[in-house]
């Protein structure tokens, strides 16, 4: 019997995960829009084995570009132009379940499955926030629970088209001259309430049916939504303590879903800051710690927060005073996540920008690689993650340490493979089975 | 001073534009989905110094998958994949502005842009058909004018967001932490009848500021829409004396808009099926009639003229009453050249078939390479044409044959570039100069 495996992901974001590695003297400020530096990242991850890549997305310029890089590449678009550049490795596109078509997007995710090999993977987001709503025609964000319940129609519509098209469909007898068999089309006939589509997908059965479905959201809607669809899901967890608590929630969510838990991968993000000594890697978190400009994170946080500006100090706690989670409309879980942090550990403002500087609320690990594998290790064996999703600090520079000093020891303890072997699927990589079509299924 | 250039645009389309092409022994039924195929294709059109190769598109399942292969990549998706097997060709790509958000959509082409080296163009189509539209939510297509008027404003919309970064905007000053000007962001804040779009694009300035903008429809909105937006403009001219008339006629209408003539150039689509002698020319085009299922132009041909089944006999010529164009909310100039195509040659219904299977109203011409090289030439010189879109009735093998054929004579008459020199934005190819940011024109 073979141990149960780690699966890794590689989340890629520009010159790193911190917001001030940009400033590094090693760091291209022009990488966001660079294919050179993400096929490179693309080739680091491949040579340390990871499952998959992630690109997170949403259809707004987010940041002042005075502050630090802005705009990046739409992420189906660069992992198409990164799966003719990779052979094994998954392509896991973030795309906005609010700002999307159903019939355009599900095109898109089912082309780059084919162009990939089967190799696409869907981080589906609801997209909060008001100035992606105006980019839309809206005035407001959606209210949170509509935005889920969108998401679950939206899912619900691209199922159907990817499942319009039976496998076996294709007969391509030339003499005949008959391509396929019209019965194994199943046009989606849908009419919901946020969507109707008539007619099948205009674009052949892809390899993995559809892609990895990945989801990100950590509310108690997004869970429920998770625990339906998700067979991977992306989570910031700040201990082990709380990652096991989602852990065991998810896994039990899936359960009473009537799925099997195995079948939906949990992976907690971890920002590892590798030193060849802790000394090392505590010198290596200064450097960038020095290289946050506080004022920037302040407002940042006060939007998040939902405060008037100016309501934050930096050099004092956050107000004992907040909004409950239920108050906000926005991304819930974060916002919970962020408050919990301060309060712990009695953070000034100040700190807090320091600790979210490098992960948004990420874990920050910062240690030798022993150690960050050990950490893996733990939180592996421990029931609070089925992977992790690595989230370096900088890029490309962390990503190579990782893969050159902590790959290696999770290698020898068995828990991650050594190669790729004969290609597979992203599914395949997670060891998730491939869905059944929804009008074969009943059939076998 | 150089000769003026002749142009030249593949038109890429799975098997071949012959409807039965897909039925010859050396024809891949699964093409369409095959990356090698299309690899492999663009790889033919750079040895023959093409300026561009294209993707037609159409958000819905078009055709009956008995009939012939169906379905296709997502064609932004797919020049993606073809970006990095190129070094020099443009990599146009369909897309309609009835079924997309602008934001989404300019920031794939953008992202094209990037990712290919300033070679990306986009076909700007408006989409007939009622099984689009019900895809989408809509019950029956809008109305033809109603398509025109909101492709208008899609295009003032994408434009304000392609411009809505200055191209100098990024100063990368890593000292003082300051990475852009803000005062170089022009946020749209755009609130029209179709849309509403507020904030800046998520995607740094492009190499070609945007993508070349190609234009498609003939009918008079199309042309007054082509006069006012359009760079290049695909059309299906059936006789010398049509597109001379049509050239004329555009050309007149950019004088119009104030805009330089030379500026817009234009591409009939030519079908040539080539042979080393006459007689081998048009044995080709009989093999490729004789796999013709005409029961199936049948049907298509009467949903085309809006008739109702049972309307048509093979075995008939049309009947004498048909709708006036003004009658047409499809593709109105489509309507108006098949008509008058069956009109002018007296043709029964399975002629017409004929005709059509082989380039859908494109001119097909049959004979050698000498041959089909004059009838270019003919074209280029006595303004009824800038360039040629390109359509082999057979792919690759079709293309081949031009390439190694048709172009060394192109060549040798100083009509075409024998090789493709340093690197250029596709609007450098087709000898365009860069558009002008809004936000910047006016200060030079
Ligand atoms: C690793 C990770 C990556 C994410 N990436 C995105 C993203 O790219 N775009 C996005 O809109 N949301 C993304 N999210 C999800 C948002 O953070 C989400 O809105 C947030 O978790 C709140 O969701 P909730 O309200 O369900 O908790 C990501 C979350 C995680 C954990
Ligand atoms: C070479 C060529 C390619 C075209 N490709 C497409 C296409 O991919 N998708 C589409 O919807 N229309 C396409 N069209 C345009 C339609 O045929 C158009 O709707 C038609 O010309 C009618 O437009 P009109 O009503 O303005 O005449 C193409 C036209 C030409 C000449």
């Amino acid at each position: 019997m073979t141990r149960r495996q780690l699966h890794l992901n590689a989340f890629l974001m520009n010159t790193g995960h911190h917001e001030a590695s940009w400033r590094l003297p090693e760091s291209n400020p022009y990488a966001s829009v660079n294919l050179d530096h993400y096929r490179n990242l693309a080739h680091i991850a491949e040579r340390g084995t990871f499952d998959s890549l992630f690109l997170a997305d949403g259809p707004v310029l987010f940041s002042q570009v005075g502050q630090r890089p802005s705009g990046a590449l739409e992420p189906i678009t660069l992992l198409t132009a990164l799966a003719t550049a990779t052979e094994h490795i998954g392509l896991i596109a973030t795309a906005s379940t609010s700002y999307n078509s159903p019939y355009n997007l599900a095109r898109r995710f089912a082309s780059l499955d084919h162009l990939s090999g089967g190799r696409a993977g869907w981080n589906i987001v609801t997209t909060a926030g008001a100035e992606a709503a105006r980019n839309f025609g809206l005035d407001d964000e959606p209210a949170h629970a509509t935005r889920y319940e969108r998401a679950a129609e939206f899912l619900d519509v691209a199922l159907k088209l990817w499942d319009s098209w039976e496998d076996d469909l294709v007969v391509a007898d030339k003499a005949a001259g008959v391509w396929g068999d019209q019965r194994k089309i199943h046009p989606p006939r849908h009419k919901g309430t946020y969507f109707s589509v008539e007619g099948a997908l205009n674009v052949p059965r892809s390899p993995q049916g559809y892609p990895l479905l990945v989801q990100a959201g950590s509310s108690q809607d997004g869970r429920r939504f998770a625990a339906r669809y998700a067979e991977a899901v992306f989570t910031a967890q700040q201990t082990l303590n709380d990652a096991q608590n989602f852990y065991a929630d998810l896994k039990s969510r899936a359960r009473e879903a009537d799925r099997d838990p195995d079948h939906i991968k949990i992976l907690p993000g971890i920002v590892p800051v590798i030193g060849s000594t802790e000394a090392e890697a505590r010198q290596h978190e200064q450097v960038l710690e020095d290289h946050i400009v506080y004022e920037h994170g302040l407002h940042r946080l006060e939007r998040l927060l939902q405060l008037e500006p100016g309501a934050l100090e930096l050099d004092a706690q956050l107000p004992a005073e907040l909004a409950p989670e239920s108050a906000i409309e926005g991304a819930k879980s974060r916002y919970t996540l962020i408050v919990e942090l301060a309060r712990r550990d009695r953070l000034t403002v100040r700190e807090l920008i320091g600790r979210l500087g490098g992960g948004r609320g990420h874990l920050t690990f910062t240690g030798t690689p022993e150690q960050v594998a050990d950490t893996i290790e733990d939180w592996f064996r421990r029931g609070a993650a089925d992977g992790f999703n690595i989230m370096p600090a900088v890029l490309p520079s962390g990503l190579d340490l990782f893969v050159d000093h902590v790959v290696p020891i999770l290698r020898a303890r068995g828990l991650l493979r050594t190669e790729y072997g004969p290609r597979q699927t992203l599914r395949e990589r997670y060891g998730l089975p491939r869905p059944d079509n929804q009008h074969t299924a009943a059939l076998v």
